[in-house]
């Protein structure tokens, strides 16, 4: 993509209520545009960064026998009022809506409900199970504040996967590869090494979900790490009993800020009891469906990798998510030159290399930090300095060191 | 994939109130899933034709300059008030909600007002124009009535671009490309000999609106169509000055029942002068930036697809949009011969092929019937008999034709 056609431009000025370092970046290089507070649309270079996301996820959804749908927003009181979570008293996130003719509808913020009448059409027998599904779509909660940009917003992209077994054993089973399937997404991400998996509390269904914090000082949450065993509970649950359960010791656990990027519940009959969700067992016997639920955040995973992948210059994006592999910034003046860096463009294009070309008419002082704030993983600049050399200079953004190669 | 593992199931019955034959065969194949009235869910093979519109779309966008990104529904009721466009007078399709401070939100029927605003970031001089810019992504639309299935839905998937230009005779240009642009995207869909572009309404900036309607008893619009001039002008606007204009004789023209799949709009200034969306001309001047609007419904063109292309048994999908190019269907018997089976299954995966591969047990006359309902291009029947010769037996869904091809 040559530069002077993308339309957008990096920006001197973000929002002044923006206090999240994600946000600021994001907005100042135009990867996102505020609509409202917590309420953000993606612009071409976001795009591209949450459509890899996105793949990422999908890949290991895939891997672990999800299959793709795509459910509505808008959402049938009926379902949920037999799963007693239509009262504002009970979910206080809600955003409801009316149809011309004064039926009351709502904006999903999840997708139990939904799943669990839509299943009653597949499951009847033993035989149709196990089945797991999932979707990237959005989710709208009706949150009170959001103050930290694209990590906790009132709409936002989820992918949220349900699992419909026959018994807890099998829940259990796929439970344990779905932890797997998202450390994978996490390490790939770039976020591996500061993921913890993190005890938390299992609603009224099980003693514990378990949710996959990042290590940051961004986090809204404060979770209490061992660092040996790689484990953690969040502060919501940290008492003598839950340690004793996990076997960890109060004094060697660290209270750390985290920002969580997943999460998943073992759910049980929770929801398919109320909406009737059976199948006849090979004894004959009529059961409820065993329903687990598994969730991420794109939007939050990115805004995560911004906030634990920048410098004071910018964002620092890992290849695999990066919109773009190679920033190739030309300081070309003459004709001659321009054609030899409209050259090496075509050249990488051909090589299928992704490629955000600096084809504009600015300084090169501009364009360095331009460059540093997206945060593409290479820098390639060509200049009559480098074809002086028939080269062009190459710099990594996170390690800061420069190679030439012949061109 | 192996129907074994796709969770879904042909069902033999649909709602009672489904009246529309996109809906019904949809619905029994298990491409969608009805919420409410108007409101459809996406089942993994309905996703995946969904998937195969949107990127014929896309890359017909991109073809024309286009740069996607992606808007939120939730709309600020300031921006709607300066167009004039929030009062339920005026638009009498919103759906509105709140947020917990009571602020009121509308959900977006469509973005113009959203980019007139956003774009004031990223236009300031002529230098920046033009601009072109799509997504696709979820509408929402209050219809008092919803009874054509995935063709007048209340929340659906809407490809929407929108031209930023310095003038009318580059906004001219760039309609002239988008109508071809558009009628590949309904070539590739396979509707190309049934649509005709339409005149329509301009409303109060144009004198006209294009539709690209297709020809269809299912249709909601009545239009009049020149078949030599492979024109039409839709009933709303046919009277003797547009006929004039046109060149058109209302002797020459038949009356058709058609369903409009796309249009295209030029609103000129209509929402930059309320939006305050100007630009600074080579002449120093400032100016309103001109712009236009062009929409397309993906879910609309799947449930035309069906609508145009389908027989007593089911649907025949175009190669371009099905959801799988072959449909593998054992009638084998014993561990051999589904062994053989396997092993061709496997062989068209390695060739990257799109199998649906039906190794259910069941009969061959229910296979055969899901077969045709699912409608997918190409039928390759294996069996003791195909392989006593070492054959499969490929049946073309559209001709019926049959052959036999070695394994």
């Amino acid at each position: 993509m040559r530069q002077t056609e993308l339309f957008t431009k990096t920006l001197r000025e973000v929002p002044k209520d923006e206090v999240a370092v994600n946000a600021q970046l994001l907005t100042r290089g135009s990867f996102i545009h505020k609509e409202m507070a917590g309420v953000y649309d993606y612009l071409p270079l976001g795009l591209r960064v949450l459509n890899k996301i996105n793949n990422i996820i999908r890949e290991e959804m895939n891997a672990i026998g999800g299959q793709e749908l795509f459910l509505t927003s808008l959402q049938d009181k009926d379902l949920w009022e037999k799963s007693g979570r239509w009262d504002d008293k009970v979910v206080d996130n809600w955003f409801k809506t009316k149809f011309k003719n004064g039926t009351e509808v709502g904006l999903g913020f999840t997708h139990e409900e939904t799943l669990a009448a839509l299943m009653k059409n597949y499951i009847s027998s033993y035989r149709d199970l196990p089945i797991f599904v999932y979707q990237i779509q959005t989710k709208f909660r009706n949150e009170k504040r959001s103050k930290s940009g694209i990590m906790r917003c009132r709409e936002f992209i989820m992918k949220d996967l349900y699992s419909f077994t026959r018994t807890e054993e099998e829940l259990d089973e796929f439970y344990e590869k779905a932890k797997k399937a998202y450390m994978n997404v996490f390490e790939r991400c770039g976020l591996g090494n500061l993921i913890y998996i993190t005890f938390a509390s299992g609603g009224t269904f099980s003693k514990y979900s378990h949710e996959f914090q990042t290590l940051s000082e961004a986090g809204e949450d404060t979770i209490y790490i061992d660092k040996k065993k790689k484990l953690a509970v969040n502060k919501e649950v940290l008492n003598d009993e839950v340690l004793a359960d996990l076997g960890l010791k109060r004094a060697e656990l660290e209270e750390a800020k985290a920002i969580e990027v997943g999460n998943i519940f073992k759910q049980k009959t929770k929801f398919s009891e109320p909406l009737d969700l059976t199948f006849t067992d090979e004894d004959g016997k009529c059961k409820p469906v065993i329903m687990g639920a598994y969730g991420i955040g794109p939007g939050r995973l990115m805004g995560t990798v911004v906030e634990v992948h920048h410098d004071d210059k910018g964002i620092i994006w890992p290849k695999s998510v990066a919109p773009y592999q190679i920033h190739l910034v030309s300081l070309c003046k003459t004709d001659e030159e321009k054609k030899q860096a409209d050259k090496l463009y075509d050249k990488l294009i051909k090589q299928d290399k992704e490629v955000l070309y600096d084809d504009r008419e600015a300084s090169a002082g501009e364009k360095f930090a331009d460059s540093d704030l997206i945060g593409i993983p290479l820098r390639y600049v060509i200049s009559s300095k480098t074809l002086e050399e028939g080269s062009v200079e190459i710099k990594d953004r996170k390690t800061g060191k420069i190679k030439m190669e012949k061109i």
